[in-house]
């Protein structure tokens, strides 16, 4: 059928073009001398604009209706079908946009990240207000666009994150983890408490080198660099990169390496046959976090794999015991800060942004007073003062870039994760003993049998059914901090 | 106007997309696992599709031709009528080759390549005819294609390269060369005899590192990495990367790392106002090839700068007199191979690969007699012997790859950087006080000002004449080896 040899001959296209925007990323922040950023600007737009013009062009529009006209006729087989499921979602997404609105939010996003980092420096948040009032009016705007029939503004804009997340779904999750982790949070700083580790940034590199080469990084497929933030970028198959960062006195490289190397794996573990089509990438935000999560919290923070992290540390000729390190890995305080949170608070955090961007975006809460409301809310849930707004509602970037409804992607994570690995353990066993001296090949297949092959074809909450026969919950979670709280 | 702005609004992308290649392809060489190879081909064929599509867009024919109607009325200044004069050219060029030559060239190039690389491990010419054949075919039936009105087929095919290049003026100028050049290698063999000088690796590190700081090579705005072959690659404003290699036991990396700062520096300088316009990069294979061996040849060959050279190894731990590395540098012995020729017998290798692809494309020399011809060709210009074909015909890659007419370019390079050197100093005054201590600043700006910041707005020859006041002679070249020769 020549319709659908056109589909899937642009949704390649599309595919590179997706790709060669990770590589200049990648090269912007791993490789490219500092003087070549303008260019670089002009060139990423250049491909983001191509790809936008080319993914909502009416000619695929054409393609796509051609398919669906056929029906039976067309004789698609199962991939197909879901090739063009996804291709006409992605399609109706983008072309219900108006152009203007779409040029007006990238002008509002690129205003309020500059205006956003202005006022964390000065400590201001009364400068970054009309930067971030304009965001949020256009992400209303955005999500009323988005919306599938029955949805809310706000799911709307989860969709551009996590397709097929329910407002109340989350409600109620979040709303059981406030519940349930400050009294464990309160005891775990007491029977886990916070330690602190001075790791020579030499023997850092040679445990993150040695410790990767154990999970299978080798130099034919993979490259691992430095960056001022780590991230990952999958580049082509066969091509995978993550980046780490080395500070001296901590062991964050060691947290940070495995977590991108769990987003890496995913996207290398995706069926060879979804390659260059529309399914050929990770299916969310939240199952992409599920996977870093579940090697920074299931191995590199577990007891056994300590004993490996422990003896690749002493190779670098720093020498620590395994139980002093898992201390150190997993010690808890309540904090101010998201991205250096302890593994039992961190979900916490994300449902203080939660509730403050819900009600943003509902229109419950003005954006003048976003920090009360935060102070009340980091009060209440983790116990802690928030000393100036540059440690509160100033902290992360996404709210000045548009970005709402991303936040819950990074709990969800932390969730699926837990979840995933006990359904992983009822089948395979404990695997302690095989973490205690390295051995993650089964882990490894087990997550690309369940989660990783699927690529796109199954949306978030589907898959966690999927792989673990269970709809999503928080259970599983609570299981695994218990032991931090005693 | 508006079909001047959409005309340049294309022409950005397009040197948006060029960049991307550019990343791409160096990112390929000097980064990339090489599993990621086989995606890589896949995204380098889509941008390069992708581009082609839009360069040659009816749409574009249409503002051409919307602004041409206009005549004066349009009102351009200087620099619009340059930009409309090549993109009508350019576009033209694109339009006449049918799509199915297109088509069949790219993939005789891509089965030549293979069976060239094959026949040249296994010395076995015959294996590579019918590749070579079909190439030769090709190449004349675009050649036809691409001929400007009066020109040849081998024109059209250095128009690729080099355009307004004419065939009678190459025989003239290498006719003379392979005149002058035999008696003066005669000479320069006794006189400047080849000279060995083991170098360890570090010690070429540091002097090149070290070198390339005096030229202005900093880390800001530029990078210098390691690759199989040297290399450049620009990529936007301020963004200029080279590349070398070190080989344990020669003085290469001295000589390659100037001649990819030459290509670099004449990209950098050329005027900001053209840049994401189709004339912001350098105009032709000749001049580029002219900026490298300027530093390769003006330069780094001089007995002035191997003062510099000399103490750059010495702060690299290897002592050697200035006056044994300039005997090194540029030490004659006629030999088999391009590449690794010296100053005075490198146009010689051109010469004879000139003559025979003008035979080949004429029609007056079979493929199949091509070694014969090659063995005569060599001994009676260079005076050796050839004693494989893996070290004769066979060895450079351009022919298979179907890139005929690009072979020129080397040696008008050397003449050109002769005669631009000769203006220049003719300008300045001798240069020799300045390159003793390293000082190339004056250098730098006589070619930003005659040579590189014209972009494509002069092409080959005019920019000859403009930069030096004379066409194109061959007796700057010849002063410049005369000293060789005693």
């Amino acid at each position: 059928m020549q319709a659908l040899e056109q589909l899937r001959g642009r949704l390649a296209e599309l595919s590179d073009l997706g790709a060669m925007q990770m590589l200049a990323g990648w090269d912007q922040l791993v490789m490219m001398p500092a003087a070549g950023a303008a260019s670089r600007a002009q060139q990423l737009g250049t491909l983001a604009r191509l790809a936008h013009e080319r993914a909502t062009s009416a000619e695929l529009g054409g393609w796509l209706e051609e398919i669906e006209a056929a029906g039976e006729a067309a004789g698609l087989d199962e991939l197909d079908r879901d090739i063009v499921r996804l291709a006409r979602r992605d399609w109706a997404r983008a072309r219900c946009v108006p152009d203007e609105l779409a040029v007006e939010r990238a002008r509002a996003e690129a205003d309020g990240q500059e205006s956003w980092q202005r006022a964390r420096a000065d400590d201001d948040f009364k400068a970054f207000i009309p930067a971030l009032q304009r965001n949020v009016e256009l992400a209303r705007e955005y999500g009323e666009c988005v919306a599938q029939a029955g949805e809310s503004r706000y799911e709307g804009l989860l969709g551009d994150f996590d397709f097929g997340l329910r407002t109340d779904q989350l409600r109620r999750v979040f709303g059981a983890l406030a519940q349930a982790l400050p009294p464990l949070a309160d005891q775990a700083r007491v029977h886990s408490p916070k330690r602190t580790l001075e790791v020579p940034v030499a023997a850092q590199q040679a445990a993150v080198a040695g410790t990767l080469r154990r999970l299978g990084v080798e130099d034919t497929s993979w490259r691992v660099d430095v960056s001022a933030h780590p991230f990952t970028a999958w580049v082509g198959r066969g091509d995978s990169r993550l980046t780490t960062r080395y500070g001296d006195g901590d062991v964050e490289s060691l947290l940070s390496s495995l977590h991108e190397y769990g987003h890496a794996l995913y996207e290398r573990q995706v069926d060879d046959a979804l390659d260059r089509t529309n399914l050929g990438t990770g299916t969310s935000m939240s199952i992409h976090e599920s996977q870093s999560k579940l090697w920074e919290n299931h191995v590199a923070r577990s007891p056994a794999f300590a004993e490996v992290l422990a003896a690749e540390l002493g190779a670098g000729g720093f020498s620590v015991s395994a139980g002093d390190l898992y201390a150190t890995l997993v010690g808890v305080e309540p904090s101010l800060i998201r991205v250096s949170a302890d593994p039992l608070t961190y979900p916490l955090h994300i449902v203080v942004r939660f509730e403050l961007e819900l009600a943003l975006i509902d229109g419950d809460l003005a954006v003048a007073d976003l920090p009360g409301a935060w102070r009340e809310q980091m009060q209440r849930l983790l116990g802690v003062e928030v000393t100036s707004d540059a440690l509160g509602c100033l902290q992360d970037v996404h709210w000045g870039a548009g970005a709402f409804g991303y936040f819950p992607s990074y709990a969800l994570g932390c969730l699926i994760a837990a979840q995933l690995w006990e359904a992983m353990e009822a089948e395979l066993g404990p695997r302690e003993e095989e973490l205690r001296v390295g051995e993650v090949v089964p882990i490894q297949r087990w997550l690309a049998e369940r989660v990783h092959r699927f690529g796109r074809r199954l949306d978030t909450m589907p898959l966690v059914e999927h792989a673990t026969g269970r709809p999503l919950e928080i259970e599983p979670f609570l299981r695994y901090v218990a032991p931090l709280a005693g």
